[in-house]
């Protein structure tokens, strides 16, 4: 259970000190908030936006946060925290709290997809998260799906991120709109500072907006066909769909999914044991995600 | 070590009691060859070209071999040579082999990958083989990586084995011949009854033969976007290339498919920690990886 609550912006442009000493300030307020003191805390996890190491406590590279490179959080925090601290990356920690707490619990092999600003993910066999060899498993999203497809923020071009994302539907709405297609996201955006929202996207759905519509159906079939691909790679028990974009669209959005996933497994026996489903931590998977490993680690 | 060896011809046709009878022949002539008696023999490990359950011993659907569903080959085999027998998959054993006495000696999570006829694979993680919710894990070659892409065998479109396999070779070859293209392969076919072998790959490429160098170019593209995702999904230590295919063709023909997995790794951290090699043990993989789950299991 959450018993406190804090949330502070990152501000990674101040670098690893400064942002230590801001989730030092947070973890404060979140215990005060709980009714508690430092000092009843057994152990703290966090989650960061990087390649990390629970053994070490290692931010490897994060790539939205310059200078944020082989930074020791880990340590850093803490000596500032006088806890045991254990660092991941914070999308396994999400697809660890959907595993223990949220839609993945009983089962023991699942794949965590999370559709926000990208398409990140995590792998749980056998009850453990797969973190591999340099840290750098469950990157799903990152997978090619049409080699001569559209440029991802990787470099490459055609991943399922590059179709999949909230920044990927903004860009196709965007061009579309710039061609003069009509649709209510030109004044829905318009409100929004002309950012494109999770929220903004279901209120155009459920206008029946013609072009949110068909973006959306494009983004369903090319993560349809991702989950086919981890399917027949991994043949977990559980897909679990996470993030922004799932969480606004909700269990509706995914039926089109499974419909182009199912056929795609090489395997047709028992197809109903794979079971394609929404997030039900919502907001919270990380974090949870990081109090287990905590519990269990720290 | 490899003490006696027998072969014979499958001939599914004969259904599924004909087929064991021809196993029991063939395991009494190996033993033979072995100057030893089947009593001396203390486990049997045998692989289908089928999801199969070690646990029960049961073939589920061998998709070239008509008839042959949730066969209980483990039992019947075990009562015929009164032995016990433990089953599974022919591509799980040959990742198997490859791991325990192969290219894999001493890594602890690798992919395997096999590239013949069709394009199969396997995973071990954490030094275990990943079976699956439905022991349908490891069917790398039949994730698709083109979505509008030739028919493959599996009824979808674009699968990499649809443009990796040597049917899928024979496809491009057929194609190109059919056009007037000159190329050494018009004869070179001709002399193999018209089927494109591995040797006659090899041939054909050690001519410098335009067009086979074409034709190998692409699988290697596709086979390097495949090794790249599946580092962005797995980041194993090892992705080991096999089946007839690569054994022909050697190391060199792994180069390039390096050249290409490499910018496709999201994570370039400790890229030289993720090796590509070619697998070691030929077409003896399968047989010593049913060995070592014999021996562990049986």
């Amino acid at each position: 259970v959450i018993v406190g609550e804090a949330k502070k912006k990152t501000k990674a442009e101040i670098g690893p000190e400064g942002v230590v000493a801001r989730i030092v300030t947070a973890a404060n307020e979140a215990v005060s908030a709980a009714g508690l003191r430092l000092k009843n805390v057994t152990a703290v996890g966090i989650g960061a936006p990087s390649p990390a190491s629970p053994e070490t406590g290692i931010v490897f590279n994060a790539p939205n946060m310059a200078g944020w490179i082989d930074v020791p959080l880990g340590e850093m925090l803490g000596q500032k925290l006088a806890l045991p601290v254990v660092v991941d990356n914070d999308v396994n920690l999400g697809t660890l709290g959907e595993f223990v707490l949220g839609a993945g619990k009983g089962c023991s092999n699942m794949v965590g997809v999370f559709v926000g600003t990208g398409v990140g993910g995590g792998l749980i066999l056998d009850g453990q998260l797969v973190r591999g060899a340099r840290y750098a498993a469950g990157e799903v999203g990152h997978t090619v799906i049409v080699p001569d497809g559209p440029l991802c923020g990787c470099g490459k071009r055609g991943c399922v991120e590059a179709f999949a994302s909230r920044t990927a539907i903004e860009r196709e709405v965007r061009a579309a709109l710039a061609e003069g297609r009509p649709s209510v996201l030109a004044d829905l955006m318009r409100d929004d500072n002309d950012r494109l929202t999770s929220g903004t996207i279901k209120q155009a759905l459920d206008q029946n907006d013609a072009l949110m519509t068909e973006v959306m159906a494009q983004v369903q079939y090319y993560l349809g066909l991702l989950a086919g691909n981890l399917v027949n790679i991994i043949d977990p028990e559980m897909i679990v769909f996470g993030g922004g974009v799932i969480e606004a669209l909700g269990d509706g959005f995914l039926e089109p999914i499974r419909a182009i996933a199912r056929p795609c497994f090489l395997s047709q026996r028992d197809v109903d044991r794979i079971r394609i489903v929404p997030a039900t931590l919502g907001d919270h998977a990380v974090v949870l995600g990081a109090a287990v490993l905590a519990r269990t680690q720290g």
